[in-house]
């Protein structure tokens, strides 16, 4: 075994090598490996192997020395960090490209997969500053009281999970795979041992490069097995998360695992399903989503050659359509589609990425053929295609193949719904009524994602509620959205990407769900001084230390620095008489008749008579708390949770008091947000209204 | 196989029902069974069988049936349901508790398990309509917005998964444990199919009995199988979710099940753990803490005979006040602790669930006295009880056991960390610093619950987080929540049950979050448009209608049935000039800076120079919007999401457009809550604030 300290170059005959425990390792020279292919020409690259790597040793390095090194960062340093990353990572793309088009991927593919990695680094680095607090505990849903005199209350409280995030990928995305896991992990605080797949683990390898390279991650916080990692899941326990990627039968030889089945490691699978893309009744020919249906079709063919989990397998189309759309399809592929070595000029379309892969697909398609699937585009010999130097032909060792589209006689054939060919190829069914679609549809067994594509908000409505349930995302396509569409294909960041049944059952994505799915959620109970000093977030009924009272200084004079949770100010009561609702009313114009019409107002049924504006209050209110001159409050940015809960009548008094609630100091900025809790309280100490008031304030 | 409309009473040789398919059922009177006996005498009270029972039709039944009638249902209408079967069940307690002692239960016990169960529906029916929409459809996070001219955008909801929910109960709370599992099954829309434990499948059998008759529960929403169910899984897939309370193994063993590790069905489970209280070290005797902290380890110990998966089994206590603790378990033991027949008067503790449980409890505990534990307190002896009749002494079918205290003389065993005694049995060990305490806990592999007994903040702070990822709920005990407590082992419908690992790795309880586990979360994407039809409410973006302008009716005059989300009014331009904001500072008193100041204003980074307060544009708005006669709008309640975007300079003009975005009918009241999207724009159509109002319209 050989470690080192700087990545070595891979070349034509080395070994991809593995980064763990700080440093790059290798298996000794003699070593056997996995040879790795170029997908166009069959040019061996590399080998992969990880013989005599010791993988207990590399989990056991995440969980001590990466737990370690990621928990001295806060959400908002790790978020900053992700920013940097993709900031770093972007500039250093065009060497991931070249070593990209050897998976046989476009210039297009290198791009979903490396810039659409990087995208994900650069969302979570944002979303987690401004939806994360800059601590290390998010705490989960209101607080709930839970004895009658407020002394004994629960909330819910995310804290990371003390071990690991192992991570296998899948071979189609190696850069995107790889760091759409790792972002929500490294975000939760979590390290994480990246396996990529081995057919091209060494754009990962490259990428994992220059990410060391960079020296942005903290100690442990990434590590890269290159090759084998059958024996990780020994080593894992319920401290720690797999996150597979890849086909059913490998997520389930892992799920089968004792350490899955009876050690609690937290295991998800997004494998591929059999996508479908519906197209509504009145998608005739002729309409923008007629056209728009069409050309999605299309693009999940043959983007990265159909090797997509997401692509449509399923093309489900009103019956009296189907030969339209079967034309449709051939038309486009024919005028737009180029295969080839995607090194040469005008290619649109590349290689898949092994002759395993090819030889897959292959028998697949046969397969569905046999049970009554018919070719209507495309056919099984090996296809022309553009070489690297321009000329045309077939090419023995590529891994090439035209795209196919199925049409099937019997809709239900069982062989559409659960044979996937996991290449350039998809199949085209009739439905009779939007219900029969629906089935159709979840015959799929659950499936990551589906397109609805319609302008009919109705029939929107039927198709989307009707196969939710089956699916991890649905895009609903119309004219509306056809030209500014992400795709059916392509997961966000925003939002989940997983599915049930044959998807896998898992959630990966979807913004700080993610995150949250690499920590623990936890009930805490307790009185509210303990819930806020667990959550350093100060919470109604804990002691208020009214600064002002006891010491002179207005917490509003207080620099964030300065300011701690908890510090009150009560203001004097002051009273609202009916003259100053009536000039209220007047000035602002809000002449509503509970505030203007003493015998309308007493038949609402929640009023006693006139009563103030809640605008007045809330305007009164900061009157009462305001420090006027300048300070360290720079502004009231804004306001939430009001609610008003006593109406007060004319000639009632109202005070304020104040209670600094959350303090989330920025990493780049010379200020921070506060949260005010704001309670309103009348003459006999009811309350009147509460909120939370929206404050920056500086350092 | 017979089926009957009416339910039979159990008698002494009767088999135990089931109800499934819509009536009655038993096997035929010949079939053998399994017999069960009271806990405390030994008599045989009941067979329990399900020999030719067909389980695939009765999850069928609940797919088709039970699907179909919950789906008639909005969450509101459910959650009525829940609270109407939570008052008529409240009515026929004391026909359970009857039951009950039969299982062993004291009063005390019957009561968490029986009152406990019908607490879960009342806060269920109450949440149900306080926290969810009065519809079907969950819209779960904010939309995100994914591209730049917002034509295309994406959110998540929540659709009931369209399979049944099979609920595997435990035999200590056969009716806490029945009603907590299908109350948020029903919320969600779907069927429940319980099946009780053997030894107490009895008393569930009778809230059954109850339920049915009552009438309240749509068909096919609640089956029964009152029997050994071996076969349910074969019948279950993806579209299915089952839960499971009960212990490791026999989880194991079903989550190996094929239809779960590949077949996608949601499998939770929660079983029992080896749950930690730990002492600060602050909390030495003569603190309430130290007596609260003795309070809670005993009544651990002897509720329900200590067979609760959330018992204290690990009291991890500073070194050395390991001495102090058992002498006081023990005192308390002495004083308080009455064992024997729970219909006896004067009984504080009654008998394990039958004989085979004593057994299986008796050795573990012998297993855990070979490994080096020591009885710090009580007799592996039959001990003498108090029976029935109120005479004194052994009963040999009686399922008695006493309270025992185990002591360690090292806190690292493995034994005390991993073998649990499910019965009146607890260990004590002794921690050295914090970090030992939490290190401890840990050696758990996983808890449903620890009790952190502290009265330091910091040390709750430090043992909280510490603990937390291997938890899934902490009790923080201290003097100001000794007494109002809902206690360690005490799940509460609002909270969280069940804890990583060894607990089981599942989530019951907490509230909605219990709803939405019910159900699949799906990414939409689409216009606003589209997405306004999927989920009921209105999005940003998407089309409005300006009633006012196209048919001179304003949306407040519109009663909540004859308003439709997309109804939007528009104001004209009004200008805010220095004078208004001088006028608003001097009568509200909110003199701060920047509404008074120009060159203070001018100086702070946020402001051109004096700016309308944020609350004079509220107060304004208001002005702009209001319909000042009577009319269906009844009040404004609250607001929400207020953000101030660009600053109001004087001399700026401003409209405001509010357009209906959410209605919600309640189902018991003669008016409903409509939420309204407002947006302020300046005269350059800049945004200056957006916000939602929140009133109550009359139907």
């Amino acid at each position: 075994m050989t470690s080192t300290a700087v990545a070595p170059e891979v070349t034509a005959v080395q070994t991809v090598p593995s980064f763990v425990q700080g440093a790059w390792w290798a298996p000794a020279a003699a070593a056997d490996g996995v040879p790795v292919r170029d997908a166009s020409t069959g040019e061996v690259l590399a080998k992969v192997s990880t013989e005599g790597l010791d993988l207990a040793a590399v989990v056991d390095y995440g969980r001590t020395v990466g737990q370690r090194e990621l928990g001295r960062l806060t959400f908002h340093q790790r978020a900053l960090k992700l920013k940097e990353l993709a900031q770093f990572l972007n500039g250093r793309r065009e060497e991931f490209y070249e070593v990209s088009f050897k998976t046989g991927a476009t210039k297009i593919d290198s791009m979903i997969d490396i810039d659409g990695g990087i995208g994900v680094l650069f969302t979570f680095g944002s979303k987690g500053r401004r939806e994360l607090p800059n601590s290390q505990v998010v705490v989960d849903g209101p607080m709930e009281v839970l004895s009658k005199d407020g002394s004994f209350a629960g909330e819910h409280i995310y804290t990371r999970i003390p071990g690991v995030a192992a991570q296998i990928n899948a071979f189609n995305f190696p850069v995107w795979g790889m760091l759409e896991k790792f972002a929500p992990a490294f975000l939760a605080g979590v390290p994480t041992i990246a396996k990529p797949a081995t057919p091209s683990g060494y754009l990962a390898a490259a990428v994992v490069r220059a990410i060391v390279e960079s020296g942005i991650l903290p100690e442990g916080s990434l590590q890269l097995v290159s090759g084998p990692a059958r024996t990780l899941l020994d080593a894992l326990d319920y401290r720690d998360l797999m996150a597979f990627t890849g086909s059913a039968s490998t997520a389930n030889a892992l799920k089968s695992h004792p350490n899955v089945v009876t050690g609690g490691v937290r295991f998800t699978s997004e494998t591929d399903s059999l996508n479908a893309a519906i197209l509504g009744p009145d998608a005739v020919p002729g309409t923008p989503e007629f056209d728009a249906f069409i050309k999605s079709v299309v693009t999940e063919m043959t983007v990265k050659a159909g090797q997509k989990c997401t692509s449509i397998r399923r093309t489900i189309v009103p019956q009296e359509l189907v030969s339209d759309v079967v034309s449709a399809v051939g038309a486009r592929i024919n005028e737009r589609v180029v295969l080839g070595d995607p090194r040469a000029e005008g290619v649109t379309m590349g290689a898949l990425a092994s002759l395993e892969q090819l030889a897959d697909v292959r028998a697949a398609v046969h397969s569905m053929l046999d049970a009554g699937g018919e070719l209507a585009y495309g056919t099984l010999d090996s296809p022309s295609v553009t070489r690297a130097d321009g000329t045309v032909g077939v090419v023995e060792d590529g891994a090439f193949m035209s795209p196919l589209l199925l049409s099937w006689a019997d809709a239900e054939t069982q062989e559409v719904h659960s044979r996937e060919a996991f290449g350039p190829v998809s199949s085209v069914i009739g439905y009779r009524h939007l219900d029969d679609a629906v089935r159709l549809a979840a015959l799929g067994s659950g499936s990551l994602v589906a397109t609805v594509c319609t302008n009919d908000p109705a029939i929107a409505q039927a198709l989307v509620t009707g196969i939710a349930a089956h699916h991890g995302r649905v895009l609903m396509l119309n004219r509306e959205d056809a030209r500014t569409s992400t795709g059916h294909g392509s997961p966000v960041p925003h939002l989940v990407h997983g599915g049930p049944g044959r998807a896998g059952g898992g959630e990966e994505l979807g913004g700080i769900r993610s995150v949250l799915h690499h920590m623990q959620r936890t009930a805490i109970q307790g009185s509210p001084n303990m819930l806020t000093a667990v959550t350093g977030v100060w919470h109604s009924g804990a002691d208020r230390n009214f600064t002002l009272e006891s010491e002179g200084v207005h917490p509003f004079r207080k620099s964030l620095g300065e300011l701690r949770i908890g510090d009150a100010f009560r203001s004097e009561l002051r009273q609202v008489t009916l003259e100053d609702i009536t000039a209220f009313a007047n000035t602002t114009g809000d002449t509503f008749y509970a505030h203007t019409n003493q015998e309308a107002a007493a038949a609402n049924p929640f009023f006693p008579g006139i009563v103030a504006h809640g605008y007045l209050q809330l305007s009164w209110a900061a009157g009462l708390f305001v420090e006027p001159a300048p300070g360290p409050v720079l502004a009231n940015y804004g306001l939430e949770n009001l609610r008003f809960t006593t109406p007060l009548a004319a000639g009632d008094s109202f005070r304020v008091v104040l209670t600094a609630k959350k303090i989330t100091p920025r990493e780049t900025d010379e200020y921070g947000e506060v949260a005010w809790d704001a309670v309103l309280t009348n003459q006999h100490d009811e309350t009147v209204a509460t909120y939370d008031v929206l404050t920056l304030v500086a350092k």
